[in-house]
């Protein structure tokens, strides 16, 4: 029987210690093709490259049986677009993204380029899993979650997802995790996000940064929640944007 | 009384022709500020700029009585942030992003850079509408849609969205509309996306393409089938991208 393709990118760029970690583990499942930014996309989003033409480099050093590797100039979701039409033998049983160095719960999903690898790996009908861990270290110890990111992906190879759904599955820095919880993504939201920049010419110039405002700290089924309290969060996403509850307000618009 | 405070941003630039006239539209509504990317932001999704400083500049050019412009170097969501922080004068009462040259129907609202904005403004609790044209000129006449544009974000400034909720407008190339609907997200994606780019240098380089297939090209209720006839399309867009249903089949994962 054929071993099962997975195909992994991330955000954080092929060199990063989160992709060589999810690497290691996905080859005890299959076959594994890796095409990955050629550097850090942070925030990169589901943002698309239109106005250059994108690069795609073998990267043989990285290589080893059952693992090609491949750098890339564009976005993660470049990657995947690009990975399944020019690099790809056939067509992937899985599609993983990250380990990502940071967090992506709650509203952070919107500007997070782990997730929007994800999402367009599930417009294009392969079951797709995003893994982030809350830490602010490039250098972090993956081992308390090891057994969970294999064990998610096995799950997703064997029972697959719903049509138009895929996992955001975050893990907060612990040396044991309390356990792995199905969550809601929690409402949040960005403040205090800018700093000037000293600059010598007098430009106003601003730094992006920023504190997380929980807006539902005490809801205990939510994303940022279970992060907040030791556990591991496995978020369904839907590429369905639409707010149905919202039709019947808008009715006076139609004509 | 004070006037309505608006807040306009989008992905093609502060000099696209979609968001001028934008703004000669909101300027019959309140006082308006621009804070739009210095150049093209295509295909910029929810992308933040982490990586570099951002710089703001104002465009007393471009100004007149009850209008404030800048130009700003980061994305879309960028300039949504920095207007909130470091240039509107008060809290907006309305953001609206656009008019984009080109259709953000179906699954193109998650690279689409002027919903991005709009999901920015959403996610700061403020009422936000994106509105895109379906046109691939950089010279389009806009006097079909603007009775719409207005009649809609006036709707808006009175009536409110729903918390979380943002508008994905969306209008054909057509002398006369059909009509507008309220519409949910087609289901489709973007096939055929790359072809080879001749380059001197013998690397694998590649530009974005591709060709839209709609999954349910005979689903009358969509975004995109509204464009296909000849009607405007209105789609309440959600914050929360959680899939419910997905629960009971993740079951097995919780430990």
């Amino acid at each position: 029987m054929e071993q099962k393709l997975i195909l992994i990118t991330n955000d954080d760029g092929v060199s990063a210690q989160g992709i060589s970690v999810l690497t290691r583990l996905m080859l005890t499942l299959g076959e594994v093709v890796v095409v990955a930014p050629d550097s850090a996309r942070s925030g990169a989003a589901a943002a698309i490259t239109c106005t250059q033409a994108v690069t795609l480099r073998r990267r043989a050093d990285m290589e080893q049986d059952h693992l090609q590797v491949y750098a890339c100039s564009g976005s993660p979701v470049d990657c995947v677009k690009i990975a399944l039409e020019q690099v790809c033998p056939r067509h992937p049983d899985l599609i993983v993204s990250g380990i990502n160095h940071g967090d992506n719960a709650s509203c952070s999903i919107h500007y997070s380029g782990t997730m929007g690898a994800v999402i367009e790996g599930c417009m294009k009908g392969i079951p797709s899993i995003g893994y982030s861990l809350r830490t602010l270290k490039h250098k972090c110890d993956f081992t308390p979650y090891e057994e969970q990111v294999v064990r998610i992906a096995s799950f997703v190879l064997q029972h697959g997802l719903s049509q138009d759904t895929c996992l955001n599955v975050n893990f907060p820095e612990v040396e044991r995790l309390a356990g792995m919880r199905v969550c809601r993504m929690g409402r949040g939201r960005w403040v205090q996000e800018w700093i000037s920049a000293n600059n010598p010419r007098g430009m106003n110039a601003y730094w992006l940064t920023g504190r997380f405002l929980n807006l539902e700290p005490h809801s205990d089924d939510t994303d940022y929640w279970a992060l907040d309290h030791g556990y591991g969060s496995i978020t369904p996403i839907r590429l369905d944007m639409t707010d149905y509850n919202s039709f019947a307000h808008l009715v006076p618009l139609v004509v």
